[in-house]
């Protein structure tokens, strides 16, 4: 071989070093679906911090607690929550052993998609609905038949099935938080069985890690078999003051990391960073793009945003204007 | 260097290689306090079956649930619960701000030591026992607390720690399990609040995965600083039929593996063996040891067990005889 041939060879190499190089770089940032942005960097500056080991505000890992709610944060909420879509499907199919629905309400109103007569039947004609679609099965009939409906169901507007319409760059950040030693739990005001046979495929988040809203459930011995019995009775709600009542529930410690969207996640907001020692963060998805999601806040009635939005002021908590620090919506 | 000192050497080295390789064997026996016999193969029976990928029961990780009792499984509940001196020993403490415990009942019953006045004050007096010294405070300051009594109370007739009270095998067996991929839990009766401050120091147990009875708690901000306050009204009581509702709540899988050691974990018994897909398991800590720790079944009524040991039979079930079968109780 020339010496010309050796240095052509050893350029190439380089050359070849370098471009591999750049595209492993491009390739592994993890965030990949956020602008470089405030945002972006508070969520990366805060994992630094927390994880090196020479830094003041180090975590060890059995600490490294993070929360997402799900309605609104993790997918979709509009232009109702995904599992009232749930609900009004379940009611269509069960109402084929139920003529006598199709002049009773609520369900004359569901099945006729009256939602004006829905609304009139007010929160104890929404409960019915909920405990008709909800109880009166075992738990494994109930995981069943919600996983028969996530694999089948579509959005009512936007025609896409629901698994579809989780938010991209929150996936990422899921990664990049378990990527970092992080455990992520969901805590939701949607019902716990409602979320758990389908968000471990989805999120990543196994049952265990789920917190939500749940209705009672009785153990029963059926032909010799321990069944447990859905009963039409509230466990409890997730839900605002409930929220860090079901962390500590659940979890038992203080998560460093919260994600919420809504004034449902205020008091989790407040109770991962205003208490306790050492560097916390809050983050809050604020839902800024009506043309490639929903733009609400202040004004909506489904995941209302006012009283968080003013408290991440003062408490310097990172929000995130999807129109602008998201590349992509959904995946 | 000659032959025969190179010789020397060979030999030297063959007998220390094969010195530490039997030294080596011997320390690495993951239940070394479990004489041979019948409950020690029936786990490493079991825990081969479900983690070999080519055995037709092999168990994926994230199905590998293992749950168990703590009072009578974990550590000895002799004469009484150590839950139960717990309160005792607060409410010796607490009574230096309540002089008029002293002729008040059941506070004076404890006071003195007068155990029948204490059981005459039956199931009433003794919740109003647990609330006193449960409830009207944080989940912090109550954390503060069980830590503050963990590391210096004694166990009034054995005069040791609390801590030094738990059995060796069964430390042995949850380490042998997390090394093979389980997820190890808590499933007691006792507080979920008053396990979770020691378990991961004692058990290798993290909060997040006890599940006990507990209190009602309730979110509130106090000077700026949200706080959530425990308070006297039951929420949970993680017992018998209670016990694979709990499951169920926190954990959202079935168990492959459960461990108890009293009728009250019957229902957590049937509940991982009896339903379900592949193969279970199911053991019972049979107290038949009164020299070393306690003997006691039938007729006990702390950790009572009768039912469970019928169905045990019934069931293919794993009894440990501790007398025979633990080399030690504690470590």
């Amino acid at each position: 071989m020339s010496r010309l041939t050796l240095r052509v060879i050893s350029v190439s190499s380089c050359l070849l070093f370098f471009l591999l190089t750049t595209v492993a770089l491009a390739a592994t940032d993890p965030l990949a679906s956020w602008n470089d942005g405030a945002s972006k960097n508070s969520i990366t500056a805060f994992v630094k911090a927390v994880t090196d080991k020479s830094s003041p505000d180090y975590v060890q890992p059995s600490e490294r607690i993070a929360v997402f709610d799900n309605d609104g944060t993790l997918w979709s909420e509009q232009p109702a929550y995904f599992q009232a879509f749930f609900v009004f499907d379940r009611i269509r199919e069960m109402a084929q052993n139920h003529p006598e629905w199709k002049t009773q309400q609520p369900y004359q109103a569901v099945l006729e998609g009256d939602m004006k007569e829905l609304a009139a039947s007010g929160e104890k004609g929404l409960v019915e609905l909920v405990m008709t679609t909800h109880a009166g099965m075992t738990t494994d009939e109930f995981s069943g038949i919600v996983k028969k409906w996530i694999q089948t169901a579509q959005h009512p507007t936007l025609k896409k099935p629901y698994t579809q319409l989780v938010f991209k760059p929150m996936l990422e950040l899921l990664d990049y938080l378990r990527a970092n030693d992080f455990k992520t739990f969901i805590v939701s005001g949607g019902g716990i069985e409602f979320m758990r046979p389908w968000v471990e495929g989805v999120y990543g988040i196994p049952p265990e890690q789920v917190v939500g809203s749940s209705i009672v459930s009785k153990f029963e011995m059926r032909d010799g078999k321990p069944v447990l019995i859905r009963e039409a009775k509230v466990n409890f709600i997730d839900d605002k003051e409930g929220k860090p009542v079901g962390i500590n529930q659940h979890i038992g410690h203080r998560p460093i990391f919260a994600f919420g969207n809504s004034d449902g996640d205020l008091q989790m907001l407040q109770w991962t960073t205003l208490a306790g020692e050492g560097k916390r963060f809050a983050g809050i998805v604020h839902h800024t793009d009506g043309d490639r999601e929903f733009a609400y806040d202040r004004d909506s009635h489904m995941g209302r945003l006012d009283k968080a939005l003013i408290e991440a002021k003062t408490n310097d908590w990172t929000v995130v204007d999807m129109k602008k620090e998201w590349k992509v919506i959904y995946p």
